[in-house]
Parts: C-alpha cells; structure tokens; sequence
C-alpha cells in the first residue's frame, strides 16, 4: 500500500443555511479544498452523506455532486455510515489512493438538515438506529444516550457536572473557531439548568442540528510534493469497525466497542500507542458520548473520562486537547460532514494553521468518527509528514 | 494492485418479499455467497443499497447489516449510486482487496421496495434524478427514458417493435433462471398492447419494483485457491464514471457518456476490447437503456442496437448474448442489488454453472451497472483465471 497524505482541506461556515442548497454547501467546501490543495485535477472523489434521501428528496449524490463541482466523468460514490459517513469516505478515498488505483482523490462529506422539520430531522436522525427493535419503540438518539449516560454516572460515578463540562470546554474552544455554528461560551450552570431532553441530558448537551459541508484531498505522499507547498499531513493509521445496531444487544453500556477495535486497527497500523496522540477529534453527539469515546479510545482510562474533563486534561493547554474545533457541540453536526471536518481540524492543527485554538507543538492527532449509538466507528490518526 | 477474483456468489430468490426484512434478504445472499466461497471469514463487507432511508426508514445498513450477519466488529460501509450502488459495492470491495488491505470482502447489495406504497416507490426512484430540475418539475424515470427513446427512434429509425424485442428476449433468458421475479415469456404484440406508460414506453418495456438481495466474495487472487473449489473468476477491469445527472445537460440523449467512459477506464485496465467480450449483463431498467448501453459499451455500432435485438444476436445462442439472467426486466431491478447480481450472473456463466441459459465456451463477460437516467456507470470485465 502507498503511503497518503492530506494535502488539501475545505469548510465553509455551518449553521442554518437556509439560502443555500446541498449541492451549493458541497461545492463551496470542495473547492476551497481542491484550491488548497493546488490540484489542478482530481481522479475520484467519495461523499460522505447520511440521508440526502430523507432530508432533501434526493440520492445520487456521486453524479449530482461531480456535476455540479464540474469534475464528470470522474469516478464518485457516496458513502453512509450514519453519522459515521464523513469518517467512511476519508477512509474509502485513503484506501483508493494506497491502492495505487488514483493519485488525487478528494473525500467530501455534506448534509443539509435543515430543509425539514424538527421533527423531520429527529425522524431521519432516528434512522441511525434500529428501525425495528429501537425506533418504533418510541426511541430517539437523547434517549439512548441518556441511557449510556445512567450507566456510566452509575459504574464510574461521573457527575452531572462532569457532563456538563464537556459542552462548556467544546464551546469554549469552538469560540475560536470562525466556521462554528455555536460559538457563543456557556458555563456549567446554563447547561445543566437548561430545558431537559431525555434524563440526565439536557439541550445544551446535544449536538445541534446543522447545514454543513467539509472536504480533504488526498494524495500519494510520494506525489504530494508536486502539488501542495504546505506540509502534506499523513494518514499513517486507518480502522473502521462495527458493533449492534440496537443499545439492547450490547455487554456493555458504558464502552463503545466499535471505537475499541477501530482504535486498535488504526494503532497498529500507525505503529502508535495512546500516549503518542497530542490532540484528538472525538464524536460529541452528545456529552456522555465523548467521555465515553475517550476511554474506548484509550486516550483516557476507563472510568477517568469525567474527571479528566474536569481537570482540564481535555482543553487547549490541558496534556490532552480534544475537540479543539468546538466538536460537535459548538462546530456543529451536520452528519455526513463531521468526520471529514474532524480531518480538516487535525490537519490544520498539524500544520500550525489553527489561529488562536492552535495546540503548540502538535505532531500527531487522531480522529473518531461514530455512527448511531456507536454501531459503527471510523479513527484515522495523522502526523506531520 | 493485486489481483483480484470473484471466489463465491449468493442470491436468493427476487420478487415481492412482504414476509421478510430487509436484512432478512440481504443475510439470505451473504450467507449463500459465503458458503458457496468456502471462507471461515470475511474481513470487510461493502452494501449496495440506494434508499434504505426512504423505502424502509433504515440508514446505517453497515452495522445493521454486519450485526445481522454475525460478521461485527468487522469493516462494513454502505455505498449508494442509486441503480448502480451494487456495481459501486463490488468497485470498492475489489479496490479494496486490491489495495492489499483486506484479503476476503463481501460485497452485497439489497433494496426492499415493496413495503411502501407504489407512489411511495415511485417518489423513492424519483430522488435518483436531480430533485430541483427535473423532479420538481414532474419527471420521472419512465418519462426521461420515454425522450431518450424517442430521440434514439428519430436519429436512427429504432422501431417500437425492436424495443419489445428487448423485452421479449429478456424473459425469454428469464424464464431459465430460477431465482427470476417474472419468469414468464412475453410476445412482442403483448409489449406493445400492454398499457402505456410514458409514450412510447408500455409496462412491459419497464424493469419491476422487486425486493432482493445479492452477495458475490471477492479474495485476492493468489489466496483464492486457499478456499473455493470453485474456479477462481478474475476482475480483470473495473471502471466508474459520472455524467450530468440531468438529462437536460447532456449533449446527446442517445448516448450515455458515464458507460463509455466507465467502459474505456475498464476496458483499458484488462487490455481487453469490445469483441473480447461473450456475454454481458447491461442495465435495462427500460427497453431504450439497453439499446443504449449497448451503443454506448461499444458491443455493438451506434444506432444498430434496436436491429442486432431484433435479429437475435443478443439472445443465447447469438453473436454477444446479453442478459442471460433474465435482465433487470424479467429477474427483477431491486436497485441496489441489482449490480452485484450481475456479478453473480457473470461469475456462474464463467464457471459454467448457469444451467439452462449457459453460455457455451464464455471466458469473458461484462456487466455494466447504471444510476439514474445514466448519471453514474460502473462496468466491471471478468474473466477464467
């Protein structure tokens, strides 16, 4: 397998974009990586998408993207794993690459969710589950992570407060970060007085709904040379894994056994252990989500996840900073994006690109990428080439 | 790149499946393609699903799926081009092994169509158009293959009758296969009488809403003799493309530039050209599109696709047998199986195993997969090791 670099990245501002479409948010992201990057071609790309079908009436992305960006007849896919798919497509477009099959392939990712209901973006969301044994039901997404989030404060005695303090360090790392939806700071109090959604989270706990677009170009770092004259960041470490579906069939509430194995995968593969991370994008769908990534990680140990947050180990200057992007609590979630923007924030940070939220002497970070309540987990760690 | 070869194949048997799931089929044919490779494992598994989301409000197949096989925590990735999303899944299965990341991945596809209404699926389909041009406005697929029709029939005086020609030699293929959903063998006078769809495309110039699944297990080719008996069947090209996924952008509508392209990139990649080719699975979704892709693939000259049909040189026994499984028409179009099914075709048409509707003495098929009204392609080239 060839070696890989990221060698371009792009993102535009999230929120609620209601002036523009999908495939505007799309383009805007992929060209901004493509003019980053200094490509004057690229030989494939993959979009990450979690359900353009259920929130905009419209599949098909590959050619309605390609299209639009301008590059047919180029080879394009869409890729879902739930929230997980931004993830996926990095990692389909690394593998293209290291095959040998195309040099230049861009990975974007992209949802537009707020071209429905509320309800309509709980219903599609709730899609990430199991429609059979979960969803009908009556279950959405707070309610299964609060359920995470029970068993977790009652194993390893993590506190509300605790929770809370991952939404107050996200926002005040997204303050810096000019892209994020949220930016605003909130304190410990306002979040856990503000309006409960499923016991113990409440709203200032969950990720927000959001417009948004993100996209890497990858390289064969033996090629990144001719292109880029910025550093090319590798990709040394790829897994993916999966777990159940459904919350029920799991041993084990309070660890994320697909997050686990994609970890493992990918430091072996880098030849990396934990302690070699400098920094670290983990999925914030919800609070207790990343503590909870953290200890599957092994970034924190098992049970520590709460406390360490607390102590500050996981914010900018902290031995650990995660998120330093604002995550998704701050950043925003637009699903099919995340996890290539979790990519663009590794890659910047490696680079010395990351304005006031920069994490000094950053060398290697790491990126996990979750679907659904875990059922599937893309890591890819990076260093400076 | 490695090598890489088709080492097993399941499909189970197409149609309106109301007393199963939809990962009650899709276990069906990864279990039959796993058996029928004679792996004790697979190491990655890609599905083919167009719109999970909108036809049974299920995304995240990949742990769905991988969870239901009993295959977790192993990689599984759902890739969608809508109709082509199966020729998609077994495209980044074989980059896969080729990449030399995996040895043995399974590549499914599935689609369960008939638990929503038929307006339901109708609308469903309709999001593999460009919702914002074209569907808003009105169109649907009958109708944009109805203009591609009549545009091929002004340019080169196709008839109606050859259309039908296309349909009765496809269930005339189909009425040997047993895993068939329309079995039964058609006249040209019933194409032609049956009721009007979108002028001049008639009900039974039209390919079914069908549920189905279908698996094929792809090895790199020096470990294939570690597992199957069965003899190895190379993927000697593999090429992917785009178009406008308008049909109003395009230059022409008689021709589909994705297969072209796609079929050039393939083609070139097995030093093989069109009269290499014995025997081919196209996408007739309609009567018109495999005239059309025909054209378009080179196997036969442009404009005389409607006179070969009729003339029998694409029916067993002639010149270049075309859809000897029966075709979208008569097996069945559950679309995201659809492109790993002709795989399956391919594959036991190579080894012989295609019964009543075997090709003589075929060392070399092609498939050629589509999205849309052609706005993605995927045509693989496979050949006896």
């Amino acid at each position: 397998m060839r070696e890989v670099a990221v060698i371009g990245v792009g993102m535009n501002r999230w929120g609620e974009l209601w002036e523009k479409s999908l495939r505007d948010i799309f383009v805007e992201a992929a060209l901004e990586g493509i003019q980053d990057a200094g490509v004057d071609r690229i030989d494939s790309m993959y979009v990450g998408c979690m359900s353009s079908g259920l929130f905009v009436h419209q599949e098909h992305l590959g050619s309605l993207l390609a299209d639009y960006l301008g590059v047919s007849p180029i080879p394009c896919t869409r890729v879902e794993s739930a929230c997980a798919s931004g993830g996926a497509a990095v990692r389909a477009a690394f593998i293209e690459v290291a095959s040998g099959l195309s040099d230049i392939v861009l990975a974007g990712g992209v949802e537009k969710m707020t071209d429905v209901s509320v309800d309509g973006a709980t219903f599609a969301l709730s899609t990430a589950a199991d429609q059979e044994y979960e969803v009908y039901q009556g279950v959405t997404f707070p309610g299964l992570y609060a359920m995470m989030a029970r068993a977790h404060m009652e194993r390893y005695g993590t506190t509300r407060r605790q929770l809370a303090c991952v939404a107050v360090k996200n926002h005040k790392h997204g303050s810096m970060n000019p892209l994020a939806q949220f930016p605003g700071q909130i304190t410990v109090e306002q979040v856990i007085n503000s309006v409960m959604v499923a016991d113990p989270l409440t709203i200032l706990d969950c990720s927000p709904i959001t417009d948004g677009a993100a996209a890497v170009v990858l390289c064969s770092l033996d090629k990144a040379k001719e292109f880029s004259k910025k550093p090319p960041i590798k990709i040394i470490g790829s897994g993916q894994a999966t777990d159940s579906i459904a919350l029920h069939s799991r041993d084990d509430f309070t660890f994320l056994k697909a997050t686990w194995k994609a970890a493992e995968t990918a430091f072996k593969m880098a030849s990396k252990k934990p302690s070699d991370i400098h920094l670290a994008e983990v999925h914030d769908c919800f609070t207790i989500a990343e503590l909870i990534a953290l200890e599957s990680l092994g970034l924190v140990e098992k049970g520590e996840a709460g406390r360490a947050t607390e102590n500050g180990m996981t914010t900018i200057g902290g031995k650990i900073p995660v998120n330093t992007s604002g995550g998704l609590k701050s950043k925003g979630h637009p699903v099919g994006a995340t996890g290539v923007a979790q990519i663009v924030e590794i890659a910047k940070q490696l680079r010395g690109e990351a304005g006031k939220r920069q994490v000094k002497g950053a060398k290697t970070g790491l990126a996990q990428n979750m679907g659904g309540s875990g059922g599937s987990t893309v890591v890819h760690i990076l260093e400076v080439a």
